[in-house]
């Protein structure tokens, strides 16, 4: 898709807003048979919905669960199976690491092993976050020849290893095997190359792992580490380039953040609340021509299993609808990067209803910007990364393919 | 899609299942504008659609009509363009012939030729079964070295030829050219090598076309054999693995318990009727985690293009869904392998209506099984291969894609 609308791109000066409610999708709630979107009073988002093209995204295939690396990859145009970002580097992401090209990443575990240095524990029964810091800062102490280390606390047992070469030497391969075999009883698998040019990367990680034994060997219950989901950068085509747009996200979360910057959109700096976000999409609205708007409150709602929580964030965003709408986009899209139904209290599979407005967006039957509504809609449903074209095209940005 | 999603099954207790009304969709007959499906009083199905996910199956692609073996393989999650199971196969699986791997089969019918060798009726008037068993018998008598033969009828002139390697030398191939030229006038054709490691099985199937034939030649009208359809057992990935359930198919007809035992489902014995086959699942019920269930009066009285006995069939099935119901299942769906429109008075290429239940299946405005409501369901119309991601989902045995 991205190689077939690239050479179409053309300039112009219109302006794209594209709203992400994280895990927008829902599923009624049995009592009464109507989802978060459909229990929830949304005069703002239904009048937009009526004025248009509407529809349902599939974000990755009938039945798959996204995470929120391919949910929002796919809005941004990229097809999410083509471009799998592996979870090491997702999570470096996620603490803000500023990975390099190059840079090897992996999830780290503390686990706890006995005696005999069989794993009892994959998580070292969820350490504190503190007991992790003082951890890492130990493991932080190894050297290795050849490769600079970087060991990163995340949250309770969970860190980041990232590994990256020094001057020429570099060369580093992800292709690696992971070292927690997802089990108990047994000990801590050896990393192996899953390709010939691995083979000195998989050395550097066992020879961590040998030294990360046993300076945590009087650590219990966290004397051991599991590594998982190593990979590099992905070789994303950049969205600017490829879209000649000036792009800015603007999120409040760092995950979001650096999926934005991954594709190289300009992060603008914003404050903790969707009000804070407005601000400052008002302050750059002239800088940019694309702007990439996330809210988070939808998804932390549906997590928790909160119908009623849910129905009110959808609420609270219904209300900020008319300062978006007041700034004038050519383009305004509203959609998720996943479904979160607060009955499932996790991410799902589901489809998630879309809209795209625009003056040529053309007429369809739907008022409503619901899971139900949205599957009559005119845009059909259709996988994430068919979205950005027609987003393109209501931009009047692309020029015709063919003669 | 089996590649996309065997790395993120997981295990779980939840029960589903498939029930297949063979030849379900329908056309509406011309004085009324109603499909078989609009016409019958289908309380049950009705109300299992109000409370489903609906939508349409494009069995292969659009236009193309499906044979029973693609209609199958398909729903159990295969893309029947990449797994194609020969004719000669299927013929050989309809009658239940203990096919091994590297075994080649081929369809076999009777014909009549003139005192030149020329085809004069490549179906020899359609000689009685009994006549067909008698002629076979003679067929047996030819011995080639190196390959054990088998000859078995099937109804009228049809038969199914298979060769088996003997020993060490096995190594069969079934890309070989069909001797039927498909029209009258000519002789029957030599079989080529379509491969160049077929070239010892052609020579092979030439021998054995010349023996027959002189076996046969006082036999007219059926005094000539014609050979189609060569193949081997495909390599499908096994449904228990690729899925991990324990699957069982309850199937009253030959043709569908071989294909459930082609991807590796167990296949329970049960009686000729449908009554039967839920007795069947009854029994079952707690030994397996995934049930296929065939209904065949559909198709029936699809194919002798009876469009009341087709409403009936229908009918007397809604009969039998409160019983699947009562069951329990977390996952039922209800669709079929093709339609056969009672117009066609055949197999057609119109896409066919299913439903989808589960307490995670979301709502969409479909109250009834029928084409015409399916059309706006929220599964949209999609491949047969793209039912089981969706069917695993609901039944919670999927983890998310990505982080």
């Amino acid at each position: 898709m991205l190689e077939l609308i690239a050479p179409l791109v053309v300039a112009n000066t219109t302006k794209i807003v594209v709203l992400s409610l994280d895990g927008l999708g829902g599923l009624p709630r049995p009592e009464t048979r109507r989802s978060e979107l459909e229990t929830a009073r949304l005069p703002n988002l239904s009048a937009l919905a009526a004025e248009s093209a509407c529809g349902l995204i599939r974000h990755v295939a009938p039945g798959i669960t996204p995470g929120s690396g391919p949910g929002h990859l796919g809005l941004f145009g990229y097809d999410p199976i083509r471009y799998q970002v592996g979870r090491g580097v997702l999570e470096a992401l996620g603490i803000e690491f500023p990975l390099s090209p190059g840079d090897v990443a992996a999830r780290g575990n503390f686990c706890t092993v006995d005696a005999k240095g069989l794993i009892t524990d994959r998580r070292a029964g969820r350490i504190a976050t503190e007991v992790c810091v003082k951890l890492t800062a130990r493991l932080r102490t190894v050297r290795l020849p050849g490769v600079e280390l970087f060991v990163e606390p995340v949250k309770e047992h969970r860190f980041v290893l990232v590994l990256r070469g020094r001057g020429r030497a570099g060369g580093l391969s992800g292709r690696l095997s992971e070292t927690d075999p997802q089990q108990l009883g047994g000990p801590p698998l050896a990393v192996k190359p899953l390709e010939p040019r691995a083979k000195a990367t998989a050395q550097r990680v066992n020879a961590f792992v040998a030294e990360a034994r046993r300076r945590l060997v009087d650590s219990a219950p966290a004397n051991m580490i599991l590594l998982r989901g190593f990979d590099r950068l992905p070789a994303l085509p950049r969205f600017p380039e490829t879209f000649r747009l000036r792009p800015a996200a603007i999120a409040a979360y760092p995950l979001y953040r650096r999926l934005a910057k991954l594709v190289g959109m300009e992060v603008l700096k914003t404050g903790g609340t969707f009000a804070d976000e407005l601000a400052t999409l008002r302050e750059h609205w002239d800088a940019y021509d694309f702007f990439f708007l996330h809210y988070k409150d939808t998804d932390k709602a549906g997590e928790d299993g909160n119908f009623d929580a849910k129905v009110a964030a959808l609420e609270r965003l219904d209300g900020f609808v008319p300062q978006i709408r007041a700034l004038g986009p050519d383009v305004l899209v509203v959609t998720g990067d996943h479904a979160t139904p607060s009955v499932l209290a996790a991410h799902g599979w589901q489809p998630v209803p879309v809209l795209l407005w625009s003056r040529y967006c053309g007429a369809d039957p739907v008022t409503e910007l619901t899971e139900r509504a949205c599957a009559a809609g005119s845009l059909g449903v259709f996988p994430s990364h068919h979205l950005m074209p027609p987003v393109m095209a209501n931009a009047l940005r692309l020029t015709k393919f063919g003669a």
